[in-house]
Order: C-alpha cells, then structure tokens, then sequence
C-alpha cells in the first residue's frame, strides 16, 4: 500500500482559468474504463515542456516535440492510458498522428495544435480508431472543475491519483497553480513512466516557462526513482493560460512574481513526485537520501542513485533490517573514484551509523532497528569535501514489485 | 532452485600438484559450519589476482593486494565465510593481519605470505579469534583432493557449490586446472560478491600470470550481473604452482603452451561466472545476452547490461511474459546517444521480435511466449553500427530474490 499518501480531495483542487478538462471511457485495454483525458486550453495559453532521454521514445513523445516546435500555443493535449504508443515505429506515429488530426478537427485547430500523450504497455499498436471515436464524449465534459477526475483517468499501475493544488496572491492577483501526476514503477530520474501536468492562470512568457519547467523537473521528478528504468514516454508539461484575473506577463526572472509562482510549481513538482514515490510499485516505505559537502552535486546525485538503485539495500529497507553495509558497499560502488571512504559519515535517521571507513563507536543495533522500523526514513550522507548536496526521494523494494511487474500484462 | 547447475563430483576435479587444502568450522556465523578453508602452495608458487573496485573495499582485499605487492610467492591463502570484514575500518585490517600473522606463525613464514579472503556479512567485526582458534583443525585436514569440501566451505547464499576442472597435455607434460568460486547475489561486472580461485600445476611467469588473470576475469567474472551491486570482497585468483611432472615455465605470450593453459583457464572462469548466475540468488532463468555489431565493446556491454539489470526486463522473464517492449525501453536508455534505434534488430531466442524501430512483422506473440517458457534464453541485439560484440549472462528477477535478500541477516 502507498506509504501515506491520501487521495487528493476534489474540493481541493483549484479549476485553473483557462482549462478545461474532458474525461471519457475509449476502451484502449479495458472496456469501460476512464482511460481518455483532453486538456482544452484558451486562446494564446503557453506551454513548455521536458521529456524522457529514452532513445525508443514513443510516438506521442516525437510528436508533441514537434508540435511545440511549431507552436508554443497549443489548443489542446490528449492523453490516453492502456497502451504506451512505445516501440511502435512509423506506424505508431501515424496513429498518434491520426489523434491529432481527429481532434483538431473537432477544435477546428491544425494538429500541431493538439500535444498528444500516451502511457501504459509497449509495443502494442495503439488502438487509434477508439480514441478517436471517444474524443466527442471528452469535448462534451470538458469542464474547470475535472482535475480529479483526470488525475485518476491517467493512472495505470497507481494506487492512489495524484493531484495538488496552491493558490498564492501575487501582485494583487491570485494566481492558482493546480497539478496531476502519473507513475509508479519505471521511475527513474531522466524521467519515469511519468506524466505530469502543472498548470497555472498566471501569465508567464514562453522562454521564462521553458526555464520553469526544466528548473520544476530538476528539483522534483529527476530527483525520485524507483526502480531505475526509464520510460519511453515519460513527459512533464507546464501550462500558462495568463487568465487570471488581473494578471500581468512576467517577463523577466529578476521580477518578485517570477519568484513566487516559480516556488509555488516547484513544491508542486516536488509534491507530486514524491507522491509516485509513495505510490512506488510495492513500497512500504518512504525514502529521503540527503547527500551533503559533496564536491559537486552530480558525484552527490550519483552516490545518491548509487544507494536508491541498489536491490541490496532496497530489500533492507523492505526487512527493517538495518543491514547497513549494503549502504557502505553502494557508496563504494558509485563510480566516484577518488572518494575517501574513510572521511565519510553515514546517518540513518538521527543515528551516526558510520565513520572512519567502518561502523561508529557509538552505533547500537537497536538503534538502527528503531530507525528501520518506521515508514519514513532519511539516509544522510556527508562526504565532508565540498560544499554540493544533493536529496533524492525512492521506495523500498518488496514482494509486491516482482508481482506486479510479472504479472502487469495478464 | 539453481538453473540446471548439477553440484560438482568430487572425483571430478583434478587434484593441483602442489596444493593441499584444509578445511574447518571456526564458527565465525554459524556454530558447527565448515567456514574456514585454508588453500597450501608448495613453494615457489606464482599468485596474481584481480579485485573489486568498490571504493569500500573489505580489509582483506587491502591486505591481500599489499601482501601480493611484497611477494608473488605466497605461501597461504585463508578464507572464511560467515563475515566479510568489510566497512571496519582500521579495527578490521587489525583483525585480519591478526588471522595471517597467526597462520604464518603455524607455517613458519612472514605475515605477508599468506593473502586472506573474506565473505558474508557486512560491517560487523570479523570474530579472529575464533578463525585463529580454528587454523590448526584446517592445517590438519590439509590434503590435494579437497577441492569439493572447500568450494561447499567457502559457500554463503549459494544453494550450489561451485567447481570445475580441466586437464590438458601440454609439450608432453599433463597439465591440471581445477577452481572454484562462490556467488549469488551482489553480482555485478568489476565484480561480485564472488570469490573465484584457479589453479594449474603449469609452470607460469609472473608477469604472464596477471595478464592471465585479467584475461579470464574480463572473459568470465566481468561478464555477469545478477542486481548489478557490486561487493566490497570480490576476488578472483590464480595460482600457477609450477608441479606438474614434466611441465616447463611458460615465459611469453607467443608460446603455443601459453594458449592452451590460457583456454582451459578462461574457459574455467567462464563455467564457474555461469555457475554463479544459474545459481543467482531465486533465479529461474539462465539468460544470455549477445550485443553484436556495435561501435564499440564498450557500448555493447552498456547496452547488454541495461537489460540485464532492469528490474522490469528481469521480472518478465520470471514471469515468463514475453513483454519486450520493455528490452527495447533498456536499449533506449543504456546512454548511448547516437544510437539510430529504428536501424537495430531484437531476438528472442530464433525468433525476430523487432526491427524499424518498432515491433517486427513477422512476430507473432506465441512465438514469443514459445521462447519465454525455456528456462534458458538468449537475447539478441543487432545494432548495425559497427563489428564489435559482447556477451553476458544474467537471471530473471523472482519473489524468492527479494525473500532471501529481506532475510539474510535473520
């Protein structure tokens, strides 16, 4: 079960002006269920986004690329679970493009105006003709108020939806920023089978929102994994409908609104990352690894990655066994070569577990046991050669994972 | 259970010319437990040996590199099981020097001619004085034909022992090569919680010695990964005593000797790395993976080990589930960047599964489950790029990995 996570409360959720949100069963895998989200986005809306470094990216994400190239403005996004569009080749991108074409035709909008999105099994044709034939009955409940609704319409091996919501006063105006998130196993930084969508009324210029998002990605997604695979399909968009009432463009980063917003997507991103943490296929537990005076934060985020990735202490984690050489030996491997093991100190919790290149004097098994037996848990580690850190959010690994991930396609 | 790995039959390994093993309980984890094996080596015996790279690396892998370093002639190798010795620091290097001076004192040499080996548990104090209580029981159990008893000895998670031999003419001259490893997690290229010993009665020189190990090593041991951690312990050693009846020094590399020692080497190393696998920790599945074509070898095995390691790839395969997509997700990701994936080839077994970049025409699901069900499989990856090529095996990823992994220490 997710590791305290609650699922967002619809009332909540703040309608964002200038989004309208349409849900609709296409029957993509499952006859009946919600699997069809569009986002209808008002006239001279701005959107931004970054996308997995998968080579094999899937079709949606060739596609939304290149849409955004065109035009920053788009009218619409379209999203579909059941089926990844991933591993498909030419024939995959005619489907997604036919998504387009079908949608922009109901919008009476070019496809490049429709950013398409698509998650769930690989390399399986997408059943393009049902979407499509779906997109009428998702225009006609296209409404503000449907973030829940969507937020569980693009869920495939979630547990719990994930949406978050602020709302912050910024210049006189108030400015609602509201987001939703997809994702619980292949999850890794750089991204995860991973959707995730924050939108805004604030209006912010477009090269200002590329920064946004690039900046909200690194401080929350690229910083949680749980299994260490990366998707094919993973994408983190940032919308900007400037509907607000009362708002002015931000145009520079040097302007206090700039600040504001930009904090509030932030702990957004943050907020929703987390929660696909919680949500990790199988976890019980929560895991924070603060990496600390590091000489730089990639050698920070590596050993980090290091200890999340490791089966070894994942499995410890899934025990409460504080076996806590499997962190040491994780720090070892890291491929940080010149790294003084000796220098280091290792905490579990509010524990010293480590220094001197071996356990601390002052370590008590029952200690560590204490540690271990919570849900939540902070693995710190103090390199003590620079001044860079590093926090990264994983899951433990347990019985579940395998199950799940043996049993996904049946 | 093991994949179709039979244990060893005792009157199958060679006895060594000129090396005589003892084996004994010290009780360093388990009262009554054969855990300490002591290998002898006539004098004159040549030792070269490769080693973790984990920047933890375990007390006796500091000394045995520093005691190799003062003297290629040891007269000792100490193994015990039970407890790794790693992450103690300067306490643990104290307690290991301890375990050699106290065996070089029984045999009447220094300190550094005896190279100790460690495994098991992590970060706990390694019980010397039990292991030194226990040297002279092993000291009088030392005989040739002990290979079996010492590859059950030097066992921790392995549910198989693992030994092999080999006897080859060589010039006239019958030359024996028998080894032994253990391994069954934290199994990783650069290398393992595996400790691997070879030895031949061929007369070998120094220099060549090393360049033999690192060969077999980079053939064999490099080439495997069950969770992709890498151990604080891993050894691999080979000792040339030099006793066979007959047997000249082989001097240089040109010699055709120095080619048929050097196979029945690398072709031990190889049969104990896939022992290892086939016995990885829950495995049900022996799996080799064949990159070919590529660039470089270096992107070969970057590709070969995204898939090894993927948690989802390693799951379908435990799940019998010919879920590929999830191969050609690895492929994207393994961080080759120019990699054009709409020109490479994927089979399962003798069946084409992908090309153009999505999935092939002629594929049929049944084909691919036909495949899936063998519980030995070779991927294929061609990448149409280059001519270099490389091969790894690995294991599925069960219920049973994670069991034995939460309950270890237990």
């Amino acid at each position: 079960m997710p590791v305290r996570l609650q699922p967002p409360q619809a009332d909540h959720l703040h309608p964002v002006a200038g989004i309208r949100i349409g849900i609709a069963s296409a029957g993509v895998k499952t006859p009946g269920r919600k699997d069809l989200t569009v986002l209808l986005l008002a006239p001279g809306s701005q959107v931004a986004g970054v996308f997995t470094r998968n080579r094999f990216c899937a079709a949606p994400v060739v596609l939304t690329r290149q849409h955004l190239a065109y035009a920053s403005s788009p009218a619409a996004l379209v999203i579909n679970t059941g089926n990844a569009n991933a591993g498909t080749g030419d024939d995959g991108l005619m489907r997604a493009g036919a998504v387009c074409d079908a949608l922009g035709g109901l919008l009476g909008c070019d496809r490049t105006a429709v950013l398409p999105f698509s998650t769930g099994v690989i390399m399986e044709p997408l059943p393009h003709e049902k979407i499509i034939h779906a997109l009428p009955a998702a225009l006609a409940d296209a409404r503000e108020d449907n973030w829940l609704a969507a937020a569980q319409a693009i869920m495939t091996t979630d547990i719990v939806a994930k949406a978050a919501s602020r709302r912050l006063a910024v210049d006189g105006a108030t400015i609602h920023v509201t987001g939703m998130a997809k994702g619980s196993g292949m999850i890794h930084p750089n991204m995860a089978t991973m959707l995730g969508y924050i939108a805004t009324d604030a209006a912010i210029a477009p090269a200002l929102l590329q920064r946004m998002v690039r900046d909200a990605a690194d401080a929350s997604f690229n910083c949680i994994t749980v299994d260490g695979d990366t998707s094919t399909n993973d994408a983190f968009m940032l919308i900007a409908t400037g509907r607000a009432a009362g708002a002015r463009t931000i145009e520079h980063e040097s302007d206090p609104a700039y600040t504001a917003v930009q904090s509030a997507i932030r702990e957004l991103a943050i907020e929703l990352a987390q929660a696909i943490v919680r949500d990790g296929e199988g976890a019980t537990k929560f895991i924070r690894i603060d990496i600390e005076s590091g000489r730089s934060v990639e050698e920070c985020r590596r050993i980090g990655f290091a200890i999340a990735h490791s089966p070894l202490v994942k499995t410890a984690f899934f025990a409460s066994d504080p076996n806590l050489g499997r962190i040491l030996a994780a720090i070892g491997y890291a491929g940080v070569d010149d790294l003084d093991v000796s220098a280091l100190q290792l905490w579990l919790g509010d524990v010293l577990v480590a220094e001197h290149g071996g356990r601390a004097a002052s370590y008590r098994e029952a200690d560590g046991q204490r540690v271990m037996r919570e849900d939540e848990i902070t693995v710190r580690v103090a390199l003590h050669r620079g001044d860079a850190r590093a926090t990264l959010w994983t899951c433990d690994f347990s019985y579940d994972y395998v199950k799940i991930n043996a049993e996904y396609r049946s």
